[in-house]
């Protein structure tokens, strides 16, 4: 079968040799796989400048797991946690801590704002009960961009504790511990690392883990639990997805060796302005003002079409060779396309030239 | 890097086909990929014959997360579980069922016993209030196979509900809920059927799942939110491990192939047999009698010589290429041998001459 293009948010196009990685078969008690588990922990922390304070605690799962394995191990009983939410993923884990029994408040700020500094701290100023933040990095619903630096600024000035949900921006939007106040920060192996999906990991401040203890609602999702587990054994506490944490080492091992965190903003910001561009000379416009859209992912309005069919334009570019992504706007007609991955901005004018062909025969260039 | 052999209770040796399909990257969203979830499903289901009245829910993650996601979703708030435990794996599902907040009650067989029916029976009559009741068909621990045929029908008998974990049976061990009665059934993709790690499933009567909104202690693990998600949209709720789903679609393919469940439990034996034989040639003896084996994995007795190391002896073995498991009995010193993998009887002969080559060079030979 023909490798499709993905042009998705992740799971997405991985190298060759990430995909290599996966044809030998680990012994998961086994010494070797137990190197290999702490050489991705410590170059996750060092993306972050976090050697020093931070530790990694793998996942296994998705990176919902993670989140919600962070929020009920370091958020107490008797916290309570606002969420900045602009998407699906800010609801989500509202939604999940709701879920898991702890005390949750929500500050949306729709769907097509960033989120305001300014009302974030008008929300801690009136509630002291909230003692920590929850934020999306990029909400990958659309794409916006949240400004990390100063709802963190906010949050430490406050005296709260914030929880960053990365997920669809680690290691491509700089996110460094020494100049930025955190006390968790959540991936996935499969966005902009570029590894193939089926873990998470939470790099979160030592200090904050080890009061963690006894917390988790759950056995699976205890973080506390796995970290000292693979303190004392170097494993992880239940069976590991060896062959995607194999894959997870080879493809970070390539992106240091593609220069780290800005070659890979570099490479996803030249995707992301290539299919901007592109798109305004096939006649679709992007949703977001440029000042807020992520390198990441763009959402993109529909044409205005009465015919418009989101699955048939879908299927037409599948055949040829590019997968989309659907929209996730409520009240807009909008579709998304993912400029991250093992993607050059090549492969961006490939997809363009699909998207174009597709328009054509469906009779909606505009 | 060569191969190692594993003679692991897995993750374990995958045939090269079974690699080889992690080659391609899929987008979780489509059509082909939902197309190779609903065969897994399928397939499974077929494995117990459960295609009429069951329905399989994967799950994201390693096989706890799927006995908890089962035991959150299926065990009402109200309800009371009775553990059989005989090992390690029993306890993990009392441990959990206790983490998350519901009622649960052990009946402890101890390490070297199979759970006694009678003594379930016991249990049942004397209380009322449990509601279902949990077993491992092969408690992995030792590789003491449990009596599922009688705990099943006691438990029926008694208008009890049976959860099994058959985590490390599934697929080799034979299981139909033609003639078995259960509620639910617990297996992972790195055990008989020899995918590689990365989810579990769970195979329910369709009429309990039904039944098993809102009970669910976590967002990530709740199994009916999985289930109704997938019935809608054919995809899995959060980002499926995808090369781990499609491995798998392959490992069960060549299962079928193979000649299904018989075919793998016949050469299961063989491999356990030869085993045995092997270890008693070399001075060892395994540590269950044969009615109570399971051709899983095998537990050995370490030899009784003062100087006696399991790492170096483990490390030793590995260098030769093969990989060990290490005992888990507390009062007896042991080590465990897996049966299970893409290996046959010659591979089995290939691990008992790295031991008794490794025992010859420690002067340990019996
Ligand atoms: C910002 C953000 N958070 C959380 C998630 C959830 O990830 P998963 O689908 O792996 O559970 C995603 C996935 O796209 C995401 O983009
Ligand atoms: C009987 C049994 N139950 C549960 C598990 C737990 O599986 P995991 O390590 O994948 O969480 C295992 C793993 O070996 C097992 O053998």
């Amino acid at each position: 079968m023909q490798a499709p293009l993905l042009l998705t948010p992740g799971p997405l196009v991985t190298s060759a040799l990430t995909k290599s990685a996966m044809q030998h078969d680990w012994g998961s008690w086994d010494s070797d796989f137990n190197a290999l588990t702490a050489r991705v922990g410590q170059r996750l922390l060092a993306i972050i400048d976090g050697a020093d304070n931070y530790t990694c605690v793998p996942m296994q799962g998705s990176g919902t797991f993670a989140v919600e394995a962070a929020i009920g191990s370091l958020l107490p009983q008797s916290g309570k946690l606002l969420v900045l939410a602009n998407g699906a993923y800010g609801l989500r884990m509202a939604q999940l801590t709701r879920q898991i029994g702890r005390q949750v408040m929500v500050a949306d700020f729709g769907e097509t704002s960033p989120v305001d500094p300014a009302v974030l701290r008008r929300y801690l100023e009136a509630d002291e009960s909230i003692t920590h933040v929850g934020v999306i990095h990029c909400e990958t619903s659309t794409g916006i961009l949240n400004p990390i630096e100063a709802i963190a600024g906010e949050t430490a000035s406050l005296g709260r504790k914030l929880i960053i949900d990365s997920m669809s921006a680690f290691g491509a939007l700089p996110l460094s511990a020494r100049n930025l106040p955190f006390e968790a920060v959540i991936g996935s192996s499969n966005k902009c690392l570029e590894g193939v999906p089926g873990m998470g990991f939470v790099l979160v401040r030592t200090e904050a883990l080890e009061q963690a203890e006894g917390r988790s609602h759950s056995l699976s999702l205890d973080l506390y639990a796995q970290w000292r587990y693979m303190q004392k054994t170097g494993q992880w506490r239940y069976t590991p997805p060896t062959h995607v944490v194999a894959a997870f080492d080879s493809a970070i091992a390539q992106y240091e060796a593609e220069g780290g965190q800005p070659a890979r903003l570099a490479r996803y910001r030249a995707n992301c302005e290539t299919l901007i561009a592109g798109l305004k000379d096939i006649g679709l416009a992007s949703f977001l003002p440029a000042e807020i859209q992520a390198p990441i992912i763009v959402t993109v309005h529909a044409p205005k079409h009465p015919a418009w069919n989101f699955n048939e334009f879908y299927q037409r570019v599948k055949a040829r060779g590019v997968i989309l992504y659907p929209g996730k706007l409520t009240a807009v007609e909008t579709f998304r396309v993912g400029c991250i991955g093992a993607i050059d901005s090549s492969d961006m004018r490939r997809g363009l030239a699909a998207i174009a062909a597709v328009l054509d025969e469906m009779g909606m260039r505009q």
